[in-house]
């Protein structure tokens, strides 16, 4: 049990840097934003060494030979778009830098969303994540949870030992808030649902809660006092509910043949769509459809089904009206940055918030 | 979201403290034991009180209606030993005695003990413990899943405000020593077992952690110091060991027609008991037979089977091997306390641990 892995070749770890940049970056240039694409520039420029170090720290993290800790260094080694740690970064840049305490913190973030996606996989029966088999598909089902709480428990290590007692149990409070959401969601799985309240009380704890944290976490770390990490973890609050109204907005990005599926198979796991929810919300006909898929009186799968949905997303423009709503949480976020000490990473943040309304990845 | 409900009725909670001891009373009637009976009623007077605040503090544990923190009631409603509260309460006692804080550790010991039952009944399929049906099977995988994480959380909230930091990063460092147990019970899953080594590193992590944690975080709520705590966990280590090696050996307690099937099948999901394991050392037609069921090529429900596993161990006195080895842990578990102060609380530990050997429940 001595012997440990490490996760994956140095390359792949140096290319992973920023990759959340690339993908804003491509969006931003394809629709012709010179401007926020140059900035996103500034960000990269900013921060690319720090997100490099957490990528090290990542990678050398000791995984004993089993199926558990092959489990997580799998689904870590995938790498993703490592948004929270970058957040964590530029909060701690908007203090005194971006120190090994820093460093920490942000790897203790990506551990904790890690351990939510494969407690996650295995609740969904999830076969694939970011294009590849998932870790529960590979190592199994017993693997993956224990790989969960492996990471959990990694996570509470690094940040009780890098960070103040109040950014601790600021983490616990958000994991709670991160299960009572699952909890939510659980509920209203297999049952028709068209209810904003619940799909917000859902994107704050799985989605918000978290870059909450790290932005609270990243400003600690970076010397700035509570109230300073408040304002952050507010940015970081409506950051991430927009973040999310993106991502909703992006599964009907689709042609007109696939738009509408995934999202009515989404609805059936509990997890509703902030377009979906619009549409039904605007066309009668639609939420009767609906509620006929979900009492499993009509399937997702009819070709019908996905047409009629994809034509009243259409009619209801709701995939405007989810960017609109999604602009509107980062001027929130934005608005929250206004008491810190201006800087190139205050504006970084601006420039990363605006940039997640235009992503089209 | 915010209407909580409550466990179970008082009388519940009443009637179950001190069952751990009422367990371990029977056990020594039946033997005819008489002076650890009367010692062990001694024990109870010294912690009835502290272990019915125990049940009180957690049948007040807020719990949302939803089917997650559902599946965390109904495993906490079922009651079990409670061992491990008895053991921090007796710990605190040899200190200055059981304090609020020593009852939120108490606490803490025994939802981290659920959170691993919870997250063990959906990796191994349970579908019945303490004669009921499991939080999994009444509820499903998925909110037990998050149930297990819950209960953890909470758990670390309750000792990082009751206790101080060396007794939060112990919690952390003895979780991660359990997850580590886990997968190496993983690793032997369906696999031909015949290995002391993985036996006691399994029993060490997913038995002995918790107990070293709750003599450790008992004694320290109840003001002793670090080299105190340190005897008393060392204590609670070797409890921890002779613990599972008595359960082992009550699971050869059946007639011979039960005997040994329930062993084989623990087999398959990589759990060896050590009188088997012991038989297997002796009996060399006993590990070919063994090997021979863990390659499925024998079926271990064949009545042959289970009537040649009994043979064997009466042959080899696998059982009475087992409970002398469960001795000499006690005896080591006792001469850990003699550089603690005497008194009833450790005079309590020694009858504790003593009458661990001759339980037969």
């Amino acid at each position: 049990m001595l012997c440990t892995a490490r996760l994956m070749p140095n390359a792949t770890a140096m290319s992973m840097a920023g990759d959340v940049l690339g993908g804003l970056l491509a969006g931003t240039e394809q629709q012709g934003l010179v401007t926020t694409a140059e900035r996103l520039r500034e960000v990269r420029a900013l921060v690319g060494s720090d997100l490099r170090d957490v990528e090290a720290a990542i990678a050398a993290l000791p995984l004993p030979e089993d199926s558990v800790h092959a489990s997580a260094g799998h689904l870590l080694g995938q790498g993703g778009k490592r948004l929270r740690p970058l957040c964590v970064a530029l909060a701690a840049r908007v203090g005194t830098g971006f120190s090994p305490a820093a460093r920490d913190v942000a790897v203790a973030v990506e551990l904790v969303h890690s351990a939510t996606l494969l407690h996650d996989d295995v609740v969904d029966h999830g076969d694939t994540r970011r294009g590849a088999p998932t870790s529960r598909a590979l190592y199994g089902n017993a693997a993956s949870i224990f790989a969960g709480d492996y990471l959990l428990v990694v996570a509470l290590r690094l940040v009780r030992a890098a960070a103040g007692l109040d950014v601790l149990d600021r983490l616990l409070d958000r994991i709670d808030a991160m299960i009572r959401a699952e909890a939510v969601q659980l509920a209203l799985r297999g049952r028709f649902l068209a209810d904003e309240a619940s799909y917000f009380e859902i994107v704050d704890g799985k989605t918000a809660a978290l870059f909450d944290w790290a932005l609270y976490a990243g400003g600690r770390a970076g010397g700035l006092d509570q109230g300073q990490a408040e304002a952050l973890a507010s940015y970081g609050q409506s950051l991430g509910v927009a973040f999310q109204l993106v991502d909703d907005a992006l599964d009907y990005a689709g042609d007109a043949a696939t738009l509408g599926k995934a999202p009515l198979a989404d609805l059936r796991e509990g997890k509703a769509t902030y377009p979906l929810l619009h549409a039904m919300a605007h066309d009668e006909a639609l939420r009767a459809l609906v509620e006929a898929v979900a009492a499993g009186r009509r399937d997702a799968a009819d070709p019908a089904v996905a047409e009629a949905v994809a034509a009243a997303i259409r009619s209801t423009d709701a995939v405007a009206v989810t960017r609109a709503l999604a602009a509107d949480h980062v001027a929130r976020a934005v608005s929250a940055l206004t008491v810190l000490p201006d800087g190139p990473a205050r504006r970084a943040l601006v420039h990363v918030a605006e940039a997640t309304v235009h992503r089209d990845v």
